[in-house]
């Protein structure tokens, strides 16, 4: 194989109450990407078309996130990337993640799959890093290997892909403003009473049984965050009233994605994700704030070969 | 029916990473009761063997639970209780939740059993105020559900009983000192670091997919508690060497019952399970404090009829 084409998706981190922990995989909302072998050695980005990103390698996560994988393979040849990018950087939907996890996947495909897919998150963690600082994981670890993943831990990484009831969809509203993510990390408190610790360690155990059991309505009751939300939905204009217009609609719970301004919400059944988008979207469009809606499936397999 | 005889479990809450939410049930430690329809109205405890405990009603949590129970049905008649208490109150297995527990249960078979296992839980819950000045249910709920009960939230109460894999087994290690449970709620910090609750939810998480996944391993990697343990296990003498024995002989993990000062250990098999008492025992035999110790699989069904 000496080129490879692929689908590398959206992905929504935390869950509510899964913050730093959890992220789910989207299904028909992400980026197109082209990876060829090349006898050059080394990784050029030779095309991103939709978004205005770096080109040079060491400035593109894609990039960095390769030249990580490459420093544990020999090989006397290269590659060079082109993306398509349909996601757009800072919306809080894993936009860096997905270059990032697609390129190592590509490459790990044209390489003969030496690396495991959970093997392939460390790598596409270094894309992160140069993203937003630090090699967090809830993006790209739902991106590689689909579905919802836990990160158990960081040291030594532990992930644990859970299976997503059948009929679970996301409802994705973009309100295109900007909301740095060094901010929205600031406005987090660095510490919390033990109480919402324990509501949080509830919420959490909770949402992850009722990914087990399929049990819709527990999922819809645990999708809340006490440690997080009430801190950082302050830079999200209007996120309060969407929330309220997707409960209304039938959404089992909804909140932030990642560090937003992206507001997910999770429904049984796809009709009911699609009204509750209408009624996200009438929220902005009300105050004239441009915005995207996306409505997908839980992706159960990640990176998909185009 | 007009008598029934019970056999009303020891529990561990907790169980490292589930401050406060989880607990499991033990199958082969815990108390007998007998109770009966009397014509006076009311409860009466009759006999308490085993253990020197109040027999007036108000102030025996079995007692306390049971008018909690009465104050919801219309009978013009009354019941007994006898308890032969086997588990030691203090013993941080549950030894009031058993009493509560197994009191409401009877009393509510003898009824026809107008209220469900989860309906019975807020009643046990009052011998536990009784016991502990806080109606908490991390040790009746999986005393009267079995298996392991996760507290999503107690405003509204909602318990999630998960089922445990088919070879888990508990050993408890009871060393004989006193640990008041208001000493061990005031060791806690009332403050936890951001970081700490991202560590806890992911090992929660772990533990609870891993129950899920029959993945013992995966268990094991997640019984780790850094917000309780590091404080409370100063009052438990020998707990890091215990533990520690714990892990060597072959045990998943090991962490507090409930709030101590006995300590668990949960392992695959129950040889192992057994090779683990005896390497914990070791350790207090070692330094004359005197001790007990228990072997048992995870109970699935909580109270029995005997």
């Amino acid at each position: 194989m000496k080129e490879i084409k692929l689908f590398a998706p959206a992905t929504i981190a935390n869950v509510s109450c899964g913050f730093d922990v959890l992220g789910l995989c989207l299904d028909n909302v992400g980026d197109e990407m082209i990876i060829r072998k090349t006898n050059d050695k080394g990784v050029k980005i030779t095309k991103i078309s939709g978004q205005n990103l770096p080109l040079e390698t060491e400035k593109n996560v894609a990039g960095v996130a390769v030249l990580a994988l490459l420093e544990k393979v020999t090989i006397d040849y290269g590659f060079e990337i082109e993306i398509s990018k349909n996601i757009k950087p800072g919306s809080g939907i894993g936009s860096s993640a997905a270059s990032s996890a697609g390129a190592v996947f590509g490459v790990n495909k044209l390489l003969g799959e030496p690396f495991s897919l959970q093997e392939l998150v460390p790598f596409a963690m270094e894309g992160e890093r140069l993203a937003s600082g630090t090699a967090h994981a809830d993006n790209v670890a739902p991106a590689l290997l689909g579905s919802f993943t836990l990160i158990r831990s960081y040291n030594p990484l532990d992930i644990v892909k859970i299976d997503a009831p059948k009929e679970l969809y996301a409802t994705v509203v973009h309100p295109q403003i900007e909301v740095k993510t060094s901010d929205a990390r600031s406005v987090l408190k660095q510490t919390v009473s033990l109480q919402q610790t324990v509501t949080q360690l509830g919420n959490l155990g909770g949402l992850i049984s009722g990914l087990y059991t399929e049990d819709y309505e527990l999922i819809g009751r645990s999708l809340h965050d006490e440690i997080v939300e009430p801190y950082r939905s302050i830079l999200i204009p209007e996120f309060e009233n969407a929330k309220k217009a997707a409960l209304e609609a039938g959404a089992l719970g909804s909140g932030i994605s990642g560090s937003g301004p992206s507001i997910f919400a999770l429904s049984k059944g796809k009709e009911t994700a699609e009204k509750v988008g209408r009624a996200m979207a009438l929220v902005y469009k009300n105050i004239e704030i441009d915005f995207d809606v996306h409505v997908s499936k839980v992706n159960a397999n990640g990176i998909k070969v185009l």
